[in-house]
């Protein structure tokens, strides 16, 4: 009974995210859907594609409260628009649905959906985006894609952010690998610092390269 | 609507609580609900009490997936026992009742529950503890009372680990205070570092009191 409540939850989930398709689709919209968990450096990770990247880039904020980073990227330039889910634990389709209405960024912009900081609930929400980054500090460890699988496996990359506290912390990237391999043999690992600036060039010219795809139709 | 199913749920949750609080005074188990996000450090925090506490710890662990820690918990002489959410995004009393049939540690311990790596979900679901723990590390940013405020709007004790990469890392001491000033004004917060062991005796100083006086009905 559970599991088809859950079917009949994931299949109205899976059509709302259809509607949010549609709409990237006519407006020309990139979408991104940015999963990590709380302080991975999401935002920064948004900071610096917009700085690095020749088309532009616009943002929709998942935050159970607070609209620190909003206002934050709207300083910067960077169109923003917040979502508050009153607790919530994930951002929903509709939720998404809803800001399109009013939230109107460049066509042939790059659209990030900052998600909501957690590693469970937002890994079976779609929201009807291209890309699904999942985001890791290595100060979070390395056993991550151990308990928490379901997030990992549907990644079409993997960002491990923070390599300038590797020194500094026990990460043992074989076992990160290892973990994440078992998942997705193919998925791209990008290892990265926002804050030291290293490896962000393989990682955006990964993005602008499928970012130029869903634009060109490919 | 939505107000009363919620309402609803959350008194039945209560009335679950109750179940195993009544469990943890008949068998003197001092029960600590350990809430935190992915990767802040609470396995080593369990292990740093057990190492430096002279009454037994045992614990109740919670993750989607894997029984990592409960292994190595028990590599290390703490009696663990492992609930697998599958993907749940927290435990839930009753994951908890079921839990005690089975698992049945040493009278007068100290029951650490750790909960699943989670700022938000966790902080709504009582499970009949004593003692509500909310860790955090620096790496994960300043701004979490912010974002995350009902979490630590009822917790016993604040603990933030890491302070071994506060030099590397770009946190505002001022502004997490301030965060956490906002939703308590007498929590006490433990500044402290499962790795190099500074402030470690403060925050275990504090958790025998508490626990003594949960032992002594004080």
């Amino acid at each position: 009974m559970k599991i088809e409540v859950e079917q009949d939850l994931f299949s109205k989930e899976a059509e709302l995210a259809e509607i949010n398709r549609a709409i990237f689709r006519e407006r020309g919209l990139c979408a991104l859907n940015l999963l990590a968990g709380p302080g991975a450096g999401k935002t920064s990770l948004i900071k610096a594609i917009a700085a690095m990247v020749d088309f532009p880039v616009a943002v929709i904020e998942g935050d159970p409260a607070s609209q620190i980073d909003t206002d934050l990227l709207n300083s910067l330039g960077i169109p923003a628009f917040q979502i508050n889910t009153e607790g919530g634990c994930h951002l929903e389709a509709e939720m998404v649905t809803r800001a399109l209405a009013e939230f109107r960024p460049a066509p042939h912009s790059l659209l990030v959906i900052e998600n909501v900081g957690n590693l469970i609930c937002t890994a079976v929400y779609p929201l009807g985006e291209v890309l699904r980054v999942v985001m890791l500090g290595v100060s979070e460890g390395d056993d991550k894609p151990f308990k928490y699988p379901d997030i990992f496996q549907e990644a079409d990359a993997v960002v491990l952010n923070k390599m300038d506290l590797a020194a500094h912390v026990d990460f043992d990237k074989n076992r990160f690998y290892d973990g994440v391999r078992r998942l997705s043999e193919s998925v791209p690992v990008f290892e990265l610092s926002c804050k030291s600036g290293e490896g962000l060039p393989e990682w955006t010219a990964w993005l602008t390269q499928r970012a130029a795809e869903y634009w060109t139709g490919a």
